[in-house]
């Protein structure tokens, strides 16, 4: 199934967010919508959705505008999302708990089948309706269900061996909530999930921004307690 | 503090990515790097990093690479890292609860100094060190505090409602981990965590790959149960 023209990895990303915008629309009854309605209800142009649109064929008539559900079913199509992908999850901390039991997956299309920790102390445990099973698993797991994604929850200093052991069982796509860049081989995805990196993108607006109300800034600027700098790990 | 030249977006939002590799690799007592080896690290090419670093000045000495400790520091204090940013957190559910009480935040810059809901069984309760609050008491906090920064955590349908709030009540950078769209005015920054929207650019590739190993498309592929499609939400 591969495609004669390469789509930008930016394409790719954007997909999503539409996919995300037209079930609501769909939910909320919408039939029809025009690019430049989408656009404004997802925050991009309406020649950024025609030109995104256009790598993948023809969606709209002339003047008509969109099919809600068609093009929501088409694009889902094109992703993938036509059957529910199984992963695993390793990592039972905290984190790896919450993203085990998120009831958020299942209905976009995916289902975490599998979670896995290293200490004795939690194997066995319930999360939600699954029990947290010795990482000397998921090699069977991955196997067994023909799990293509791993989630990655385990602290920084160990998220490298657990992408190496995931990767080897036959991972081929891996979600790394791990703020660390982990090294996987070619034909291997990775993608970061650090909600401090995109603060940390943010408050550079915050401070180099010209926009500033200076309303705003008497009554939050001033009031900001001088905190002293804190050092990154 | 307005520059002379507009840094692309794409250029900020690497560098939280540096920040992170480059307390890494002074946390293991690497002293000096190359643009080469720093970009073997993160994943990006060493003309990347060269030409991300040119927009704020000199970094590096011909030949000799950066000075790690320089570095991290100069682009700390590039993204507004040398103090740390007090956030309020909207929504006290599962995954409110996994923000308020994470402790990633402080060690890179940020602390979450109250989390709200306005479920009365919710307020009064604790989270780590925190008391869930009513939300009717989220202006006061955030005049108080001089919070800029407001993480919605409450589901979709809330969304919009939280954001207008906060909004209103000064926050300027929203971290928006409900799956919709928000809509803000002019001078507020919102950015989304949406781990499903990264999983579903990750299936494009799993099903769209050339690449794929024919054994382990044996091994897996196969071995795939086919469940019916899912409906988006």
């Amino acid at each position: 199934m591969a495609r004669e023209v390469e789509v930008p990895e930016t394409v790719v990303r954007r997909l999503p967010i539409y996919v995300r915008a037209l079930a609501q629309l769909e939910a909320e009854g919408v039939k029809t919508i025009s690019s430049l309605q989408l656009g404004r209800y997802i925050g991009v142009t309406a020649a950024q959705i025609r030109k995104d649109l256009s790598y993948f064929g023809e969606f709209g008539k002339q003047g008509r505008g969109y099919e809600v559900s068609h093009l929501l079913r088409e694009i889902k199509r094109i992703l993938g999302l036509t059957r529910v992908w199984p992963m695993v999850v390793v990592g039972a901390g905290r984190l790896g708990q919450a993203i085990a039991s998120y009831d958020g997956f299942k209905p976009r299309g995916f289902e975490v089948v599998a979670v896995f920790d290293n200490d004795p102390a939690k194997v066995g445990q319930r999360v939600g309706s699954l029990v947290i099973r010795d990482v000397a698993e998921l090699p069977d797991v991955v196997r067994t269900h023909g799990v293509q994604i791993g989630i990655v929850a385990v602290p920084a200093s160990e998220a490298q061996k657990v992408a190496d052991l995931i990767v080897a069982a036959g991972i081929r796509a891996v979600l790394n909530y791990a703020p660390t860049a982990l090294h996987v081989p070619e034909g291997v995805r990775v993608e970061d999930v650090d909600p401090v990196a995109i603060l940390q993108s943010m408050t550079y607006y915050l401070v180099n921004s010209g926009q500033r109300d200076p309303v705003t800034a008497d009554l939050h600027g001033a009031a900001t307690p001088a905190v002293e700098s804190a050092p990154e790990r």
